[in-house]
């Protein structure tokens, strides 16, 4: 039996790897990486840089090219599912051609992988395509979540109150949700426009060196906001930022 | 200057714990541990385990009694609000007078400290009283929500949906508030009487060799989280559970 670890890694900062994670990591012989191409080399760095410090030799590392995704369309999920098909595909030759029976074979995910991730979905849907057979287990991971709450030393949750967790595509359509909402993939500043009554905790590269913060009332800070994150986002190629709204 | 360390622990599982926490707590020379009597025995436990394990000598462990918060009044934050007060009047004489200038003091908190944890804001709270000065930090934990979904190798979002974090309270008073709803403290299964199109993947006791897991439609499986959740909540004398809902 081949046997497959989903790991999370956390969100940037290689301190955020669990006990749990390390473990893992150690028992692996066949990492697989997805390139996803230049904007993302920070990523596959940090990945690189975890197998080697907590790697136990002889492991191998197997790199393929990430099929990219149409980002010109409107409709989001079709979109994801058609990559997701393709990623499928390499995911599927990768452990019937690369992993031998008796062996452990490992991907790195950002975060958590529970956490708006594809991996889970793709390992299933090879699973279910049933022309290769493995057992896999998932290892929680630290979300970029808790590392904006963490350095903003904010709580996501107030006492008993709820809190939503979307898009910046959803934000834009359909306004917050609630009274406490927390933002992921937006590429667009959909927070702008609020009023004085919402709070934002704003973060980018979290737990990496190059990590912002802005917080304040969103008419206060959207400027600020905007203009860093354009400054960022050119200098490195690439940003992700998260953040959490709430109305106070 | 004191230093205060919020560190989250984790779930459940002793190797929830992230790197960065394993060296906050060796840089601690006080752990402050408020003691919740017999039913919260064993999350004490592992808090001491985790010391003796991470912690570098020469350090000490400071325990105070907990308040008893009172769960009789149907006002619950005031509850939580007035027993946080006691708390922080708890929490300002252990760091006035246990914790000496240039020392570090760390409370262990389970989870993340930003998901329904009242620490940060009775810091704050001592903080903000302005008798007793410190500066402080906040280190993100495994959540309970990733330890869930990670048993269950299920995604807590789907593809560009939003998900909502809500209490068992706000559950029996409004019903499900989303497609995707992830439900902590709820002490009564308030999920019961939910259709056939609603999913629920439930666990209790995450992350520790007592873990248990439900996973179905909910008609289905209610009467087996009942029994199994009632049974452990009698042997072990406390329980924690937590789950996720989703409408298919
Ligand atoms: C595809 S999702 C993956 C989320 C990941 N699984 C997690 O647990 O955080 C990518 C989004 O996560 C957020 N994100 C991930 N890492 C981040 C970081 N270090 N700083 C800020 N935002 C981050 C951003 O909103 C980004 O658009
Ligand atoms: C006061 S909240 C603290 C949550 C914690 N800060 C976290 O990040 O998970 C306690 C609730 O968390 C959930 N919980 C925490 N640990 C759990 C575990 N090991 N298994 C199941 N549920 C857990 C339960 O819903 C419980 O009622």
């Amino acid at each position: 039996m081949k046997r497959i670890l989903i790991v999370g890694i956390g969100a940037g900062d290689p301190d955020h790897l669990t006990l749990q994670a390390v473990k893992a990591i150690a028992a692996t012989q066949v990492f697989f990486i997805l390139d996803k191409g230049a904007v993302k080399h920070d990523l596959t760095d940090l990945r690189q840089r975890l197998i080697e410090e907590h790697g136990r030799q002889p492991y191998r590392i197997v790199e393929a090219e990430d099929p990219e995704r149409d980002r010109t369309t409107p409709a989001y999920a079709g979109a994801v599912e058609a990559w997701r098909n393709r990623r499928a595909a390499i995911y599927e030759r990768m452990i019937a051609d690369e992993l031998a029976d008796g062996q452990t074979g490992a991907f790195l995910v950002w975060g958590d992988p529970g956490l708006y991730d594809s991996t889970l979905a793709i390992v299933e849907e090879v699973l279910a395509a049933g022309r290769v057979d493995f057992s896999y287990e998932v290892i929680p991971g630290i979300t970029s979540i808790s590392a904006l709450t963490a350095t903003h030393r904010a709580s996501l949750t107030r006492v008993g109150r709820p809190v939503q967790v979307t898009t910046g595509r959803r934000l834009a359509a359909e306004g917050p949700p609630a009274d406490d909402v927390l933002v992921m993939l937006d590429a667009h500043c959909s927070f702008a426009g609020l009023g004085p009554e919402w709070r934002i905790y704003w973060g980018a590269y979290l737990g990496t060196p190059d990590e912002i913060r802005v917080e304040g009332p969103v008419p206060e800070v959207e400027d600020e906001i905007r203009r860093v994150r354009a400054e960022a986002r050119e200098r490195k190629g690439w940003i992700m930022d998260t953040y959490l709204l709430r109305r106070v």
